[in-house]
Formats: structure tokens, C-alpha cells, sequence
């Protein structure tokens, strides 16, 4: 059941792989966590496009259920982008759904361990093509943000 | 006899994306070829530092033996960096010796259906160093190609 859900898992980000790709976009996908060196701060998948850095942590939710990122997978991604520069975003598959959307790391709220992505923030949220449209910087990612509040 | 080359190249690949990682730069290494979406360009891993993106192909080697890189390897990495944007290197692990030499796919010899690295290309090629020179941009990639040539 654990390897199932994983293959599911790993069939939903080479998804967004391909998706990303077909936009554009340089990306890479990260090994399966086991094989990561500890010490590194991997992000799921990387999108590049001329220099301009997207880090992707890739979450699954059914409809209508709050979405929970352990603190630790945040910090990730934001040391990641410390250090690449660029945008650390939370990508989230609906199951059921055909598209993907992408929450700002910048925009989660606080709940204890985690951060909480509430209904009203996914739906609100950005498609992947506002990531490529801030990419070719027809737009920067406060327009986005600023519209959504 | 090959999962245990295999095992060998991982321990060089994440030799590098620890060294990389302690230089500062964001790493992401790829998942074993195997699992890899097959129309997606990936490099064996990728190194970023504010934007400057460098893909780098892994290779190991014997001393003094010339080094062949198949076609298809350097035009996966030429088409990730026409993506991203950066630099793309082969990066050369030489058995027995403790640091990493870096040769620029522009600095690559036809042979046949492979680039050849032959053993001058390798004496003046980069280190490790050199690569955060020019993510730095103390230095232009062009200041060691006139430099070695």
C-alpha cells in the first residue's frame, strides 16, 4: 500500500514534469527521498527558465480537504531559494482534477507543526500558466498575490 | 557487476552535490536514468547560485585515459541550458585523485558519434573553484577558455 501510494506519487509529479517541460521550461526531478544525501535541501522538482528558478514541493489532495506541509519540507525550499534565488511554491494535484495549482510559499499559514493551505487560498491560487507567465515576466508574482488578497 | 558500477557512479554524483552544496550553490541531482520521463533533457545534476544555472554531466575516469562523451549525453545538457539559461559542463571524476575537473560541452572534440576529452583538455580544465568564480562573476567563462587555449 506504502509503495502504491508512492508510485502514485511519482506518476503525479512526472505529470507536472512534462507539463512544465511542454511549457518551456528547463526541469529536473529530484530522486526518491531515500536516496538524497541528508544534508541537502532538495526540492521535488525544478523549473528553470532563463534564469528564473521555480522550486516545486509536490502535494495530492482530494477536493474540499485542507492541505498540511510539515514546517521542515517549507524551510527545504526556502533554503533552496535562498541560495538559487527565484520562487518556492507548494504544487498541488486535486485528484479528480486535470490541472495543478501552485500556492506561494509565502502565502501558507501557520499551524503548529505545519503549514495549513486552506480552501480559500487553493482556490485562489495560481495555474501553471501564471508560473509561466511570471517566468517570461510579463507579470511579477505581487500582481498575483495583490489580486488574490 | 553493473549495479555495483552503478552504486560507484551514485557515490561520485553525490560526492559532488556535497561539495557543491558547501560552496554555496542550490543542488538537484536526477533520479537514476531509468525513472526518468524519457523525453525530458535531464542532466545529471544541476547547480544554481542567484540565477546562474550550471547542468553538469557525471563522469569517472582513469588516469591519463581519454574520455568519450556519447553525442546524445552533451545535446541533452545543450538543450537543458538552452532552457535555463547557464552553463553546461562535463564533470570529470578521476579515480584515485580527490577533486572533480569541469570541461564546458563548447570545449568538446568531435569523435565519431562521441565528444572526446583528450588528456590536454583535461590538465587545463576547471575546478571546483573556478565554477564558483564564475557564479560569482569574479570571472567570465571566456577568461579560462583564452587562458587555456
Amino acid at each position: 500500500m506504502k509503495n502504491r501510494a508512492r508510485q502514485i506519487g511519482f506518476s503525479h509529479e512526472r505529470d507536472l514534469v512534462l507539463r512544465l517541460w511542454n511549457k518551456g521550461f528547463a526541469v529536473i526531478r529530484a530522486p526518491a527521498s531515500g536516496s538524497r544525501a541528508k544534508r541537502i535541501a532538495y526540492p521535488d522538482i525544478v523549473a528553470i527558465r532563463k534564469g528564473i528558478v521555480f522550486a516545486f514541493e509536490v502535494k495530492t489532495t482530494h477536493k474540499n480537504k485542507p492541505i498540511y506541509v510539515p514546517k521542515h519540507q517549507v524551510e527545504k525550499i526556502r533554503e533552496f531559494i535562498r541560495r538559487a534565488g527565484g520562487y518556492g511554491f507548494i504544487a498541488v494535484k486535486i485528484i479528480g482534477e486535470t490541472g495543478w495549482r501552485f500556492i506561494s510559499i509565502d502565502r501558507l499559514v501557520e499551524a503548529g507543526n505545519n503549514y495549513k493551505i486552506n480552501r480559500e487560498t487553493l482556490t485562489n491560487s495560481l495555474k501553471i500558466q501564471d508560473i509561466l507567465s511570471i517566468a517570461v515576466k510579463n507579470k511579477s508574482i505581487d500582481d498575483y498575490i495583490n489580486i488574490n488578497k
